[in-house]
């Protein structure tokens, strides 16, 4: 049996998204949860990424995790081996999660001793840059691979995250990315983004990513 | 000034996206015009295959391209020095293409002259899929950084396309991507896709794939 359960999450049936988000963020700051809410395209390297994360903050946090997908349960069994709390939510062939459905996943997850509640949001870099869920902070992952001018590809993305992660920099010599140009192409978008080029296959560059979430969620929780 | 226009397309306004797809295929049957759908998730590679592609069938066929992008026209550039037929579609925002924003393409790149056109698509292994666009074919990409699990966590995009194009194999020795396991996933999902390994960026593997589509537009304008 696996170790975490699986629910259908159902899109609202209200149609403001925007104050529902709002809403949830409230709740949120009342229980002291921090919730991040974790894009990519598809590959970018979500899983690895929260597992490092983990590894990094399980002893000073309660962790709890959202695997959104359409219908596979890969990226729960993973995560679960980490000991930490894990719900996989089914979307139900959405390619987004909004504020009610990541509510859903919240209540089912339970946020009981969670300080850091995560949602891997569906691997997908155009619809869930639109939907508000309720999260306290945006965080995008671009991958080398992908190529440096994504920032341009994907306008909405880039300017509703709070941090972009670049990852996959081990590859860097291998492909034809150019990271000075892709921070500007990011800043030209957002200019408050934070950018983090790291490996979550090696560990390079975690730490600096790892130290900005510790010091949002200690001052999410105090303020 | 660019050599290619930009029309903004528009959702169609009547519900059923399956006719309206029927009847563009008919209508490209009888104008002997051969519509590859081409989708991948971003930074797969769609444009460099793209580049090598028209390099490959320029000589024997007329070629036509659709870009379509949410809002930017950096590919379109590109396609456009290879001296081919190009039309930027801009999607103000929608995450796919179905089968009326394709006809408006079709219709404001023209299709005279034209042997094969080629979509490409939105880059999201989650939308396009659900729309027939009215293509002849549906050819997605998987490119090696984004993993061998994705015909498990996107399994429509799998089943929906005649042909998986696996591309930058040239880095496979950098990424823990397993080629016999990646087939097995999408044979699984779709027995009848034919399975094709290559690097765009070398040129690696380009042939087969090109000389599929040869035979497949030869038989769609002889038939």
């Amino acid at each position: 049996m696996d170790a975490f359960r699986t629910i259908e999450v159902k899109r609202s049936i209200f149609d403001n998204n925007d104050r529902q988000a709002e809403e949830l963020r409230k709740k949120l700051k009342k229980d002291k949860v921090f919730l991040m809410n974790l894009m990519s395209s598809p590959g970018s390297g979500k899983t690895t990424t929260l597992m490092r994360t983990i590894e990094a903050l399980k002893d000073e946090f309660g962790i709890g995790v959202m695997e959104a997908d359409i219908d596979s349960d890969v990226d729960a069994k993973t995560i679960g081996s980490t000991g930490v709390k894990v719900i996989q939510l089914h979307t139900g062939g959405m390619c987004h999660l909004d504020a009610e459905m990541t509510s859903q996943g919240l209540e089912a997850m339970g946020t009981e001793n969670v300080d850091l509640a995560i949602l891997e949001n569906v691997g997908n870099l155009v619809c869930p840059a639109e939907f508000d869920t309720g999260a306290v902070k945006n965080v995008m992952i671009l991958s080398v691979p992908e190529g440096d001018d994504k920032p341009l590809k994907y306008p909405l993305m880039f300017s509703v995250c709070d941090v972009v992660l670049i990852n996959k920099i081990d590859v860097l010599p291998y492909f034809d990315f150019n990271l000075e140009r892709c921070r500007e192409a990011v800043k030209k978008r957002n200019p408050a983004a934070k950018i983090f080029p790291l490996s979550a296959r090696t560990g390079e560059g975690m730490e600096v990513f790892t130290d900005w979430l510790r010091t949002e969620i200690r001052s999410w929780q105090e303020e």
